[in-house]
């Protein structure tokens, strides 16, 4: 049993190349013996992004706080509070905040392998 | 790749015993071909709860929306919007609505082989 909250989390700059203006923080992972899955949360400032990247393993996302676009190679889409998105292994893909005020805050689950 | 919300996912009773007043929806699950993890999300109404359970894989959660308490064989538990919990496999737990006015709406991550 582990119940935290992102205040409780300790936030790091993400420092992949490609990142701009992205936190991030691990609530839940496999140093808390999550046995599959683990939780990251990236908090990405008004004009951020996370890299255009791709690797093997999938994310489940959901959308906490703010709004942005989704790129991947066959497109781009508008992501906003309250959506999930599933990115699959392999799929190119990028978050950017297009918004002025607002962070963007989504969770990323990924395998427990990686986090 | 998807992106969906609540608001286009079809919403089910709960009909596990034990379960008052609960919704289940999954926005992210091996129909999707998610490789290994599932969101399901569950709609607490006021003065609801899931059942005293247990089973023999995880939950990640995380409170979308409103506030109740997560009773488990050791002790019971505030949580609100905003927390995140880990509940391991076979450990006893519930989900109550406590609050009078607002549903109490959480996703609940499982392995992908349970939905």
């Amino acid at each position: 049993m582990k119940i935290t909250n992102l205040e409780k989390t300790p936030a790091t700059r993400m420092n992949m190349k490609g990142a701009i203006n992205v936190t991030r923080q691990i609530p839940i992972s496999s140093r808390d013996g999550s046995p599959s899955f683990a939780f990251r949360v990236f908090t990405i400032e008004p004009g951020g992004n996370t890299p255009f990247h791709q690797h093997h393993y999938e994310h489940l996302n959901y959308v906490i706080q703010g709004s942005g676009k989704l790129k991947t190679a066959s497109g781009e889409y508008t992501v906003t509070r309250g959506d999930f998105m599933l990115v699959q292994p392999n799929e190119t893909h990028q978050y950017v905040n297009t918004d002025t005020s607002t962070s963007l805050v989504i969770i990323c689950g990924v395998p427990v392998e990686y986090e």
